[in-house]
């Protein structure tokens, strides 16, 4: 039994057969794998597109899903062995995890960081301990990273990329661009495009405004251990001019420094001064006519100008759509 | 493509066949119209009715509903373009309408006015920036109209028409009367009942307190429209026995005054005056033996008398009824 | 047409044919018992396993579950005939019975009590006048008592007495435990424990810090009654050593003390003083070998040990599971 925490617990060539999946099930989208099987979707934060495609992924593989969102919350869960539980918490999740294994066939988990502290949020407390307890394949539908979308950004450049011939993502120079934003975001998505490109054969360029920027060693040491194993680079830089120039595939993203984490009015006087990482023509003309996406929702003329996002080369409506065929793919992986 | 934002946008033999279609589901209910496909329902209010009754419906065709509900309302949404969305809008309408199109084959959406400023409810905005953006048809489950009321209140009074020998709608008195409610409600339910009933060839008086009470002018001259169309007339009174005197049908809803939006004290000062506009046997004895219905939920006794909502006229639970077999033939004229 | 509101309604050959269904369902899950039907599941509590077992248990039996919560608890309901609902009240519950009742064949009901007057609570308004008004079978998923959860413990009991050679649940010594939890808790599942211990013929012995915290004399008195046609007794004790010696089961259940209804203060610091009452090894060590169980969710070394709680003799989860299971067994028992 395998759960889809992290893409960095599979291998390229199992990635791409569920991303090749995803795409015969793009052109013929009904079937049976899931038939009789239930996933149940525990959200902890909000969502509209994973709550939607996962749903209606399940039902078009003659599955079923159960939305579980616990209003205000989780209850509170203890996660430590051996503990006396006469604190805050109502339940240990090692009894919520295997109860739900006993109703239903897979599991997914939305829980995102709380923002206060970032060695605590770092743990990924909730999704852990599931797939520790839990006797059914969990799924990460995003906590502080967020696999599901890596998958659908992989198959939104390929097919692109095959339809414009544009060759294959190896070799290819992956700008993950920091962009403004006027709260500070979760990391996920971040280090989720840096770890996926580099997975994928890319030569990846992390553009962020300051060192305080740059994302959680964890993911940067995979990331290179993944470029390094392909023959490529993975660079960091705060110059607008070095990331853009020459870059294949531009994508945006907003963060918080992970330094100030719990501590946001200082990061946000540092973050105000860096509007100008905005995505726009000007600096898009620097890339080699580069495809450009970012993870929905996004702030236009915030982000990304609307001249950008509304051209030919933005393929984030792809990637959305994208999420449905490869969660699909990644749940019969799972059940299968 | 079409989608049902208002009745105003369909001839009545157009609604008249999806009304047909209903009555013939209400007999016979499954179906694979809706087969392989799905509906999202944005509920960005609350709902029992028309959630389970759309949810059943998809289910009787043979497909499937996703209920959207974001916790404490909608995240903030963009509506203009070309906006610099720094504020507080994480979203632009469009990235939400588009994206959910790639999801799912219908999409519905209930979101309540703010009954703080008529003029900018009355834009109807997340509804028809929807149905602008949507790459499926959009459906209304209720916003300052209320088009599935209408159609299932018109399949109750065409059937009970038909059983009781009644003869045909048109050219019935139909009486829209305002009922006191302890606080100011939507007006949506009463727009669409002037309208609907205009529409089939009725006769309609509206009978409200005062002139504050007469409902928006772009409802009140559609029904205008639709009635001299139909060789009939829109009446407005204050007048409880002309309101009454030989009606056919009488609708109780209570609504807020609208030049009072944003400022309901003074209103409310009006409005404790006109308790007695309650629906009861006295008045319903001026009537030509009237049918009598109101869109739940209602209270009793405050708006009609027990005696009168569970009288042998009243056709408020069939009227609830119709709700799901009007929204089956309207999904599957939509969808197919 | 009955309901399922408490397992004093039904015989015990009638409990036991439906405990006989859930367990060849639990061999073969899958069927068309409710094939086109629908299950509404309106959860005026949070529920985590009692949403998604009767969700699951409907879609493997061919149904559907519409699952309704109305954030911050049902919109206020009137429950008595003839008012002037000038009030807080917005639906007279005879509405919203049979309207449901029009889109569905099932309405499951979680209530739980205010907390604030047992005279109040013990009247399990809302679940008997759904169970009134409404005009299809309505199944209680848990009020003031939880006779789902007492199906799933009858049938892990039987389930493990033949597995383990223990023999028939007759004339066994059922003890059921207060324990420690630092807040007031519902007393449903000690109502439902106590009961259908004594129903299917076990001596029943309900050991508790002091008199404040004997059930409620209905469910006392409908014990004693079961009891008594089973020729056995229920017992009342304070004596831990009593309670232990020779019991064939163990149910741990925490519970608030019915006198201290709305005045919690007072009792919390009668209850901080029995924190001794968890269930332990030496305890268990008095026992015949005793099988062990609770509803969850629990606090471990709260209510009881880890050592307990993983051991061989605790049931707990199979309880868990069992809800499912039984759960598909009323369903189709009430709709078929």
């Amino acid at each position: 039994m395998k759960h889809f925490l992290n893409t960095a617990d599979w291998s390229r060539a199992e990635l791409q057969a569920m991303l090749d999946d995803a795409r015969a099930m793009k052109k013929s989208p009904y079937g049976d794998a899931l038939k009789n099987k239930t996933v149940a979707l525990l959200f902890l934060n909000n969502s509209l597109r994973t709550r939607t495609s996962f749903d209606v992924g399940a039902r078009q593989l003659g599955g079923h899903a159960v939305v579980l969102s616990p209003s205000g919350g989780m209850w509170p869960l203890e996660f430590e062995d051996g503990v006396v539980m006469d604190g805050e918490a109502e339940e240990h999740v090692k009894e919520a995890a295997k109860v739900l294994s006993r109703y239903c066939d897979l599991i997914g988990i939305r829980a995102f960081p709380k923002f206060q502290n970032w060695e605590e949020d770092r743990k990924d407390r909730i999704l852990t301990a599931f797939a520790k307890y839990a006797d059914v394949p969990v799924i990460n539908m995003e906590t502080i990273t967020h696999p599901c979308q890596e998958m659908a950004l992989v198959m939104a450049l390929q097919e692109r990329c095959e339809k414009d011939g544009r060759g294959p993502l190896d070799g290819k120079k992956f700008l993950l661009t920091w962009t403004y934003h006027p709260k500070p975001l979760n990391t996920a998505v971040a280090n989720s495009a840096l770890m996926i490109a580099a997975k994928f054969g890319m030569a990846v360029t992390v553009l962020c405004p300051t060192e305080d920027y740059i994302l959680d060693e964890r993911y940067m040491a995979q990331a290179l251990r993944d470029a390094n194993a392909n023959r490529q680079a993975v660079t960091i830089t705060h110059d607008i001019t070095q990331g853009y120039d020459g870059a294949d595939f531009v994508y945006a993203k907003s963060w918080g420094a992970l330094p100030y984490f719990g501590n946001w009015g200082p990061e946000k006087r540092i973050r105000d001064r860096f509007r100008h990482f905005i995505v726009d023509e000007e600096k898009m003309a620097r890339t080699n006519n580069a495809l450009v996406s970012h993870c929905l929702p996004m702030r236009r003329n915030v982000k990304m100008t609307d001249a950008v996002f509304d051209g030919p080369n933005c393929i984030a409506y792809e990637e959305a759509e994208n999420r449905l065929h490869v969660q699909k793919a990644i749940m019969k992986a799972l059940a299968t």
